[in-house]
């Protein structure tokens, strides 16, 4: 028999997990929107968002009552504070993928400037990070969760690489401008998201190893 | 004679005040570096931007402490959940003043592209929303609190105007493009910092009436 404390934990996971699956789908509907030229894709993501809104909030909820009913101990615990936390970080994967879906709109609306092979590259490499940080953090696994950390670098610079190769096209032709800004905001939403994945992450290895790898690489002042 | 418990929940008060003064003063420099045209600024930018990385994990400790040992009730559960998300808003409030002070860096190697009139008034109104979003938040004022949610607009606004100014700047002159560039990640930098006060402030809402505001007004699907 299972104690009840123990159920809700389950429960937890599971909302967790049905969240980030939403929120994986979402981005990824948003950037096919843009690669397939449909807008009803794009249409799809927000009504998503209504429902990535609405779990966040139940899964708040959640936390809250198995704090005041449970006062959980030690793992559960620090399980918990890091719940509320990817919470935060899932819900705002869903508004990326609105800010991208708007995006995309905007840009069915003019021929296409270039064809589109680093933004569904990056699009991959993002749902999978957050694919594995979301599995990480259900199976408590730091190995996987250190290899999310790792992936961040490489959307980092696929964005710089595309936000170089974009400037380009603005200065070669005023008329790319407006395209080639809807196609570097796209990519900084991206970069963003797997930013998300990455606190996940990172998270997942404070949970696990009771250590914070957080900060410990800060950013250098460049020269 | 004051309980354990409440005199860590006044530490832990004391701390968020100190990590959103740290933020906000992050913010305010980065601006300034640009306006007054002084990398020093921007400099001081990323040393605060360690102390801020190191109170993130305080106040985190510091959370998961009370709730482990006090196994707080009530309204002080409801607190200490906030303050983890809070924690993570202001940390990523640094994070983007960081960005400005690095773009700001750029921009301070080339000639000034046009006076910059709406950058330093969005940092202000930014800046504002921010005091008092964490004012809001120790007094559990859900009045200011509602102000802050309702300056977020201004602020969208502020970007919106100027993101269109810069696109013409751009179309106009390609010598421009690079600056107006950076101008425009700057602006969005400062739009984002708006959203997590406005963050912020949703929960404080939340905190005080038990009611949750945020997605009430869930965005519309653009025509």
């Amino acid at each position: 028999m299972h104690r009840r404390v123990d159920i809700e934990m389950q429960e937890l996971r599971r909302d967790l997990l049905h969240m980030a699956s939403l929120a994986e789908t979402s981005i990824g509907k948003a950037v096919r929107a843009l690669v397939v030229r449909d807008s009803r894709l794009a249409e799809e993501v927000f009504r998503t968002e209504d429902e990535i809104n609405k779990l966040e909030l139940a899964i708040d909820d959640r936390c809250l009552r198995i704090l005041a009913l449970h006062a959980p101990e030690a793992s559960d615990l620090r399980f918990i504070t890091m719940a509320l936390k990817t919470n935060s970080d899932l819900e705002r994967i869903g508004d990326q993928a609105v800010n991208i879906a708007e995006r995309a709109i905007e840009l069915l609306k003019e021929p296409p400037l270039k064809p589109l092979i680093d933004i569904p590259r990056m699009a991959e490499l993002v749902q999978r990070m957050l694919k594995d940080a979301l599995d990480a953090f259900v199976h408590g696994d730091a190995v996987i969760a250190r290899d999310v950390c790792r992936r961040d670098d490489q959307v980092d610079e696929l964005d710089d690489q595309l936000f170089r190769e974009l400037m380009t096209y603005m200065m070669q032709d005023s008329r790319a401008i407006t395209r080639a800004m809807s196609l570097i905001l796209i990519s900084r939403h991206l970069e963003r998201v797997a930013d998300h994945a990455t606190n996940i992450a990172e998270e997942v290895i404070y949970m696990v190893q009771g250590k914070n790898i957080k900060h410990h690489a800060a950013p250098e002042p460049p020269d």
